[in-house]
């Protein structure tokens, strides 16, 4: 009897991740093109990306790879990198990395798919996660309050001198003075965005800060060459001169040295890495910024309050999220919105973990390793260019060659200055065998030290580095949780209470509309986990990194192919940083072309408010297109302003399709109408979801984009951050993209400075994306794409006729996402676009996002990873929703006491014995089937804004606090 | 100015270890050395443990080393283990576990760290998911019923044999069928069990079966050679003689092959291994054992059954528990407890995540390649033993040697069968491209055969290796639960949901008595995903293994010196097996003695209730030891039955300190007055927490204890499973203890056959325990003890105000663990140890240990790894609970309308608007401070067991039954 034997191609399991990442399934595709009326999925794809800038063919990409194919590619790939002892320093460190924070935390989902808390009620978790941090920076440098995180260092130090600028109203100068002993890489950023915010920089001995007349100040402490200078008579100076003050602090070395708040920094920035964050060949990794109260409405990035919920319980929320740079928009002098959240979370709970005596402990480790060094080669005549340190030497009249091969051969890297002097950085995991072999390195073999006798002999003379003035006498981390969590039970149990505060992605759909909410799959999460990713030094010496350069160019190769470009820039490690570095490409490009001069922006009326902040930043007169009544460009406005920019037109930045969900037809044209008068496209990356294999920015005129690879290319968003903003651009302007001091690029002008500390931003979670693309292929790229439009055109559908959709296309399609718009509805019945975000809680959602690009709307995403099961269940809730609002525009439930405006309903409320609401509980608070087999319940009720913002405490809240 | 130094030798991160596993920090101890008026931890241990067996040293044992220096010694280890390509077969596959499934199940505290779900309203996701797993065997096997997992196929098939025969009553014989194309290793178990049980073997074709007189017979399908024949009339001639069947089947075959079921087989058993589970060196995995409904009664393990709750609605539970070996005891034909509850978990959870479409894709794929293989080496003259097959071919008349020279020359296993014939296996990782390699070995690169051809001669003749009459027909995996998972993310989501039902160590103290609940480090369960210790044959060559065999050779050594025996043999996989194997040592020493008729073993009344059990499997006479009223073994009638059985006496079983939690101060008499007779002393390892570093079994008397590493030596219990129960023997029954017929084991007698599948047991586990002792070190391991000890005392003091405590040693205290009687309140109130078990669930608590060793009782074990808070947070609930009684007492509230017996709550009585308790929601569901800000909610409400057993149902409900 012959076998029904299917070829073996069939049963190959190249496309099986295909099936994976996507959400439907078996005849869904069908019934719901059958409920939109469509033939076919190719039918509603012309139906709904114009012709004209339609690919017409499959993307060029090798066959995908299974999931085990694509790990077991990447695991070879990794093995080309070389893990060796890095005391490289500048700024990035080896750590441990507790494990129970990173299996807990780095490595689970729970944590890593969570959105950004702009819901606070459903984000408590990682928002208590995020005050730690910010008291664990507060403590550490003595300021009065700090942030959630920002990119890196570097930039961070940017956000200070634009900060300096703004808040020192007093100071006329333009000048900016950077002590000489800060980090090169920082210099680099600050030189970047010193030259488009039209700022001089004085670059010189910090001492000489006296002699210039500038509104600002960098320093670093301890300095870039390891020496630990008193700041406190410089800091004094400048305050008395009206020059403020910023210093980048290693946040390690202030577990012993003075805090800068007591020195009399007015902001103290830096990086949290070796607080447990690996490396990972530049990031990413979270970057601190403190200030002093009197600054608290100027703080850039993001800030978490305490605040009371609607029962007056404590209840945390993202402070003043109003400032965020959408409001400022073309005033704005920081375009900065993605955090690093998940890092920050990390850190936070390495402080968390170890507590003040844990760090003491470590910092003195450090330390005392250094001191037995020094004191050692002080010992051997070896000279250094300073008398003081923390965990960093530079030595000075050394043999670098001889010492370089002698590195070589132990398998450890050292820092290699221009003119021959040598340093090194001692960090958490070196031990007194390694200072051993560093001797040996350093001295030769025969060097007859020991580290036993050193440590006596410092011990007995109370040896250190630190000058006395300069030792830390305050304590730190003195709030309970900091001591509470340090035996590993207690921290797991914390870290899981935390986590299940939280909505995430193993809950729920996230259909948040320009956010891209997909899946963030296992087999792409899990390389970065791995030694050979993530313990590289970004400086370390390009014969140990293959194995990363060819994965990056891999995944610039891909990124070319989907974008049509012609070169990728890996280095901004944010999509705001994206549309900075493209925007400053086309400002050097123009400037090297003879038109420098050009320097207007044309943006439509529509665009996210970070578009507008980027083109200020780069020295840009914002222009606004105004869109039609449909939402799309007014073309007659654009050529009008064109014309009247002529001579003046830098630029448009456009997204596409728009931020209202619409291909918009005239696309094209609009492009050459800019082009017509000389200026270049700039196409939003946020919604290439609705692109990837159906069209390319580069193809229909777009000369550079930014990708957000934590949106379409499936990093996941880690509870605000991090995310990667790499760019694509046209040939012309690849010379004209970030470049690197310490790690120069190929191609690119030697002028052109960086953007971000790392050569290739946050390199260790390229691999996300490079899994991504390799897993699908061409036809699943595609596929994902067509999906997502399915599944936005399905709910569009599946609402239309309970809620208004704003904004179609030509045939009645939306792209990947809807609008849908609530302001009628407001209007007749009091119930607001807020009411029903909160009200989705109670059904088990995660709200859409809210008021954008719209005021009083929802935008609705369902990603092609959402299930049929899930859309259903999504659209069901939101009919339910608007039955409600009937109930209350019928005056069953009185305005003010209905299950819209007392939502989200928590176990508090259902426990109250004293329930007297005009519903049950069951409706309360079960609304759904769904919610009573699996309910996610809000850890608090509806969270006060003005409150928290009329008072802002940004430091943990004392345990009585909590009680309440 | 001086420095405040201190040594660098106190900065080391070496002990930093002990503070992690370790609950209690700072003050505690003292605080709580306090509260028992103890002068000091040493003087608490003096009143405990009798001096006469104090060890009276810190065990000899290296430094401890920190988790990162640990781990990167087991990574250098495990490097020298070698992954090739494995075709050995023989029961063990290299598979794919998806990813989502290993970093969410296998790696996720939230399901590794679960106890077994004797708690069924705070363990509904692990049921439902060893429920997917007993209906993937039985969909597959087309049996009516299957359990919930056994330890390994080889024991699985001698638990069948013992069915047999005690389900046969017909039968007179003694003598039992086993096929000679059984796994050697199978046999091997079976050949154990056989001879202590008393049974003849018989072993031959499986033709020859009806040539024989026998009770039962055990066939394999496909057999250990490869074929797959028709087994239908073999089974149809034995039910009609009156022959019992078992086939041992492989559940990958099953997807193609014609289901037993069918064929009329009366037992199925196999290994669920190849779906998903890692080969880790032998285990652990996950055994299925599936028969039929009019076996249900008496089907070996633990069998989850669909019930109802009090509500009502649907509930999962452990069916018959009262079927488990404590009842049945000297009675007992297994000892079988421990079951692979996680591997079966990841079987099942493998099952529904590739559904029955996407195994029939795997299965086609391994039988397509196996078919080409077997085509081309037809096709070059290379003769079978066989014209069958699924995935398996054995080669005859080929030179060996050649062959395996090139084997290793691709970094490949073959199967070298004695007599020179070769085997190789396919499996799911399989790829066209690794058949090309094995025509390159097979046949010599010169070979001209393409694959591609092969494949499509194979599609047009319609070939297959699986005879007509064997291929299935019937559909399988038809249960909704099976399609609706197959995105990732809605897999990963039914994975969390699940997670989320359950309360784990991730969220309270486990306090189970005899359990030890302890700490499972994060950095101690990391190593078992590693590729070197997860992708290894356990019959890979020793030269590809000496990474393991070092690593267990280091953790023998470790137990050793903690046990004071002289040789560690880590073949058993649970606690029983290892008792069983410990008798089965002493039984063959004694037989080599010339005292084989020594058949008698003491037991004391107070013991658990495997080891009559085991003592009945080692073909032992039981003969109970009374206690006295203290809990303590009377010494007069241990005398009297010792001496009365002086001739016959074997051995004895006690537990050490007891099962009643003392420490008896007779014990070395115990030892030494069952020596004098001639016996042998056995001493439970279930307590052995007490003991580590205070006190040696094998000093004050033993000859031989098993260990349970997922006790003491923090394997975590998987919600159920997997265990390890190596044994520590004296030196004299060292050659006597299990040996393997594949793998032989050094300085082991020949003749002693194995108690398990694989020659180590649950290999890849091992790390656990070994990375546990080597962080923590000598004085590591004895302040755990110590600390237990501490933890226990405080409970027992803070507790017996409000309930008796049972039990005392000498001076008043007791060892690890206390057990407070419930009985007197009962009389009192009519409120039982099972209303106050449930009643902790709304505290948010697992019950302790409900009536053993006493019923009525609740025994309590905090071990070491809690802290300070969470034990006063459990003490405090359990007086909270006391007054609670205290009110039914006191006629305050109903005595079946109250908290207790309503207990647990659950979400539905909560939002019940219809609540009409004589008390609130609040007192009710959040009766603590501590549940109010973080509630584990019991799924369902009390479950039934009597309706769950009267109508025992072990197959997934239909959704609509889940609807109700």
């Amino acid at each position: 009897m012959a076998f029904d034997n299917r070829r073996l191609a069939d049963l190959a399991a190249h496309d099986a991740f295909l099936k994976r990442h996507n959400g439907l399934a078996g005849t869904d595709v069908d019934d719901m093109l059958a409920t939109l009326g469509m033939e076919s999925l190719p039918a509603l794809i012309e139906a709904t990306v114009p012709a004209g800038i339609r690919l017409g063919r499959e993307l060029d990409l090798d066959p995908p790879k299974s999931e085990a194919e694509a790990l077991d590619y990447l695991q070879r790939l990794a093995r080309q990198n070389r893990v060796v002892k890095s005391y490289i320093g500048q700024g990035y460190y080896d750590t441990h990395l507790p494990t129970v924070i990173q299996r807990n935390v780095l490595e689970n989902p729970g944590w890593y798919t969570a959105y950004t808390p702009y819901q606070p009620e459903i984000s408590q978790g990682r928002l208590e996660g995020l005050l730690n941090f910010q008291q664990t920076v507060m403590d550490l440098t003595g300021m009065e309050l700090a942030n959630a995180s920002l990119l890196d260092e570097a930039t961070a130090a940017a956000e200070a001198m634009a900060l300096c600028k703004r808040a020192n109203k007093k100071a006329s100068s333009d000048t900016f003075f950077v002590a000489e002993d800060v980090f090169p890489q920082t210099l680099d950023v600050v030189r970047t965005r010193a030259a488009w915010f039209g700022f001089e920089l004085v670059v010189g001995p910090a001492e000489e800060l006296a002699k210039h007349e500038v509104f600002g100040a960098l320093l670093q402490y301890p300095g870039d060459s390891g020496r630990v200078g008193d700041l406190a008579p410089l800091l004094a100076m400048a305050r008395e001169r009206g020059v403020m003050t910023c210093v980048a602090a290693d946040l390690m070395g202030l577990v012993l040295l003075k805090e800068p708040g007591a020195l009399g920094a007015d902001m103290v920035v830096g990086s949290s890495q070796r607080f447990g964050v690996p490396m990972g060949y530049g990031g990413p990794h979270a970057a601190f910024f403190a200030t002093t109260e009197k600054l608290k409405r100027s703080i850039p990035g993001r800030i978490i309050g305490v605040s009371k919920d609607s029962r007056g319980n404590t209840a945390l929320r993202m402070a003043m999220q109003t400032r965020e740079q959408h409001i400022r928009r073309e005033k704005a002098t920081s375009n900065i919105c993605t955090a690093q959240a998940l890092l920050a979370n990390i850190a936070g709970f390495y402080a968390v973990y170890h507590g003040a005596e844990g760090l003491r402990t470590i910092a003195s480790r450090i330390h005392r390793l250094t001191t037995i060094l020094a004191e050692g080669l002080k010992a051997k005549g070896v000279a250094m260019v300073h008398d003081s340190w923390f965990d960093t030497l530079r030595l000075t009249g050394v043999d670098a060659g001889k010492l370089h091969g002698r590195a070589m051969t132990h398998d450890l890297n050292l820092r290699y200055f221009e003119g021959g002097d040598v340093g090194l950085s001692l960090d958490e995991t070196t031990t007194a065998h390694d200072v051993d072999v560093l001797f040996d390195v350093l001295l030769g073999e025969e060097h007859g030290l020991s580290v036993r006798e050193l440590d006596e002999s410092v011990i007995a003379a109370g040896t250190s580095g630190i000058p006395a003035a300069c030792r830390r006498e305050s304590d730190f981390l003195t709030h309970p949780t900091f001591s509470r969590y340090h035996s590993e039970t207690e921290m797991l149990r914390y870290l899981k209470r935390l986590e299940n505060k939280d909505l995430s992605l193993v809950h729920a759909m996230i259909p948040l509309g320009s956010c891209t909410m997909k899946l963030n799959a296992t087999s792409e999460m899990i390389p970065i986990s791995w030694p050979e990713f993530a313990r590289i030094h970004p400086f370390a010496p390009r014969d140990q990194v293959a194995g990363y350069r060819q994965m990056i160019d891999e995944l610039a190769a891909f990124l070319v192919e989907v974008t049509g470009y012609d070169h990728i820039s890996m280095q901004p490690n944010s999509g705001a940083q994206g549309e900075y570095a493209g925007l400053v490409a086309i400002r050097r490009y123009q400037a090297a072309e003879g038109e420098g001069h050009r320097d207007v922006c044309l943006i439509p009326s529509s665009a996210h408010g970070t578009n507008p902040a980027s083109a200020a930043m780069a020295r840009m007169k914002v222009v606004v297109v105004e869109c039609d009544s449909d939402g799309n460009i007014d073309l007659g406005d654009l050529r009008a302003k064109s014309e009247k920019h002529s001579d003046a037109l830098s630029a448009i930045m456009i997204t596409y399709p728009s931020t209202h969900g619409v291909f918009e037809e005239s696309v094209r044209e609009v492009c050459d109408i800019v082009h017509e008068h000389g200026g270049q496209v700039y196409i939003d990356g946020a919604n290439m979801n609705a692109k990837v294999g159906l069209t390319r920015p580069g193809d229909f005129g777009g000369d550079v984009s930014h990708l957000n690879l934590h949106k379409t290319f499936c990093i996941p968003h880690g509870g605000g951050g991090p995310g990667m903003g790499p760019i694509g651009v046209k040939a012309h302007l690849a010379p004209f993209v970030a470049n690197h001091v310490v790690i120069p690029l190929d191609g690119v002008e030697a002028s052109s400075g960086a953007v971000s500390a790392a050569p290739f931003g946050s390199a260790s979670i390229l691999p996300i994306s490079w899994a991504y693309i390799k897993m699908m292929g061409a036809r699943g790229l595609r596929e994902a794409t067509e999906l997502a439009i399915l599944n936005a055109n399905y709910i569009a559908r599946r609402l239309e006729e309970h809620y208004p959709v704003l904004f179609k296309g030509r045939n009645g399609t939306v792209a990947h996402e809807c609008i849908i718009d609530i302001r009628p509805l407001k209007a007749e019945s009091g119930v607001s676009e807020e009411d029903i975000a909160k009200r989705l809680m109670d059904y088990g959602f995660h709200a859409p996002t809210m008021s954008f690009p719209v005021p009083g709307t929802l935008m609705i995403e369902p990603t092609e990873s959402e299930s049929r099961y899930e859309i259903d269940r999504f659209c069901d809730a939101m009919i339910r929703i608007r039955e409600e609002v009937a109930c209350v525009q019928r005056g069953d439930w009185p305005a003010d006491d209905n299950p819209l405006v007392n939502a989200p309903h928590t176990m508090a409320d259902l426990r109250d014995d004293s329930w007297a609401r005009p519903y049950s509980r069951e409706l309360g608070a079960f609304p759904s089937e769904a919610v009573k087999s699996a309910k996610v319940w809000p850890a608090v009720n509806r969270v006060d804004n003005v409150f928290g913002d009329r008072q802002l405490i940004c430091s943990c809240p004392s345990i009585d606090e909590y009680r309440d």
